[in-house]
């Protein structure tokens, strides 16, 4: 079945939707692929409509297809429908809506379960699971494994956003799911079609000069990047009527008190307790 | 500069490639887009050959329309040209020759720094710095950047390959491209042409049936399939004349002793060195 293509935008038009004024020139490389990365929005309204047969199959061949640390494949998904699971997460992602609105909600699972099983089917001890390294590979798959997912989701119309507000409660999280020691769900993601609600303008980001560093790190002139970025994303906000207006204050919300962790200081116990060591 | 795009194979030649005779039926949704995904394989090798000029700021761009955990944008990236740096990188990276071979070679950073000096700036303590969970977020933010990015390069008749083994030594590689408290090189990235000796098939992943879970987990069926993913690697890796030849062979070499984590087994200790409070 053969998916008609997102509007392709000019190099031009991409640029100056993500970066405002500070967009580096257009003129280099360019194509569709690009234009639909650049076109990237997080979508937190659906419709109930459900997705064409195959398409979940379609996505994880694409996430299958993203690089894995050694070949290790440490990761899984769980593809939850069930609206009463979906809203059972919810619950633990501080009641977000879009949860229960999507037709498909998956839970990306850093997921050394499966390697320790082969290890003992081949009565084989694998000395590297209880360390953090080896759970940074687990979680590093899920992610590049997701994001491709969420590329293939977004060429086929559909949009996504990323739920990091599972991890308030990895336990709740795997009892729902009913994951085995050694599986943490890292993040879910929403699939759907965008409702008019929760169609939205691609957000701007810091300005390239802020995040691209030639050779050696240097964070020159970051202040007054910062400032500009600021005032970008304040009239964003303001056209969104979004609370929290400048970036500045964005970070501070998010970073200066542990509350705004909403339980996830206790990540390294919860770990610990599911499965991971680490050492 | 509109660039032509890679060929697009269909559902059924893309599916056989990643999966074998496990390959899900074809008939699903499917384009170009999907195809690129699907095509994607690591390059170890590569020709001198410079880059189009604009090409770093398209990858950037990709890179940073990747969702990112509360706009945080907690990552930075480095791009390194200079031969001398790429040799000590490389060294690093137990003298994998495709680093010095690229002509891009990136290293992707798990970045906090930038958060810090903004509270630094103005006058506040972010008590979120450190835990694991702000770590885990950093690296996560680096891994969805840098898989746009991979994918963008693929577009534009690119290869890349991951380099996890810069994390053998963080330190050093901190000290080579000049990284600041708070920042920490998760991984590196070559980027270019591949050569003819770099070219390689698509490499078989795991049948679906191993990694996707509809609504819980359930590993039914898991060793049936993962002796016929064994058979299925053999043969691929007889056709390259590699040493390892099945999964479960795999898995074991790369997860049974701890001498094979080489130095990552002192991670913890490393990144509190490197400014990460892992708490």
């Amino acid at each position: 079945m053969d998916v008609s293509l997102p509007a392709v935008l000019s190099a031009a038009d991409s640029l100056a939707l993500r970066y405002g004024p500070a967009a580096p020139p257009a003129g280099g490389p360019w194509n569709e692929h690009i234009s639909l990365l650049l076109s990237h929005r997080s979508v937190r309204g659906y419709r109930p409509d459900a997705l064409p047969s195959g398409t979940l199959e379609a996505l994880v061949a694409a996430a299958q297809s993203a690089a894995t640390s050694s070949n290790l494949q440490t990761w899984s998904v769980i593809a939850v429908t069930d609206p009463a699971k979906k809203a059972e997460l919810a619950k633990v992602a501080a009641n977000q809506r879009h949860i229960e609105q999507c037709p498909l909600f998956l839970v990306w699972v850093a997921d050394i379960s499966r390697n320790q099983r082969l290890g003992a089917e081949e009565g084989l001890t694998l000395e590297v699971i209880p360390y953090q390294e080896t759970f940074l590979v687990a979680a590093i798959d899920a992610a590049l494994a997701a994001q491709n997912a969420t590329v293939a989701a977004e060429s086929l119309g559909l949009s996504c956003v990323y739920i990091g507000a599972l991890r308030n409660n990895p336990r709740e999280v795997a009892r729902i799911v009913g994951l085995p020691s050694g599986a943490f769900g890292v993040f879910g993601m929403c699939v759907g079609y965008a409702s008019a609600a929760g169609a939205t303008e691609v957000k701007p980001r810091l300005p390239q000069d802020v995040v691209v560093h030639h050779e050696t790190y240097d964070a020159t002139g970051e202040s007054g990047h910062r400032k500009a970025y600021d005032a970008l994303l304040q009239s964003f906000s303001a056209r969104h009527g979004m609370a929290i207006d400048t970036w500045t204050r964005r970070v501070i919300n998010r970073m200066g008190k542990i509350a705004a962790l909403s339980g996830r200081d206790k990540l390294v116990s919860t770990l610990n307790a599911m499965g991971f060591g680490l050492k």
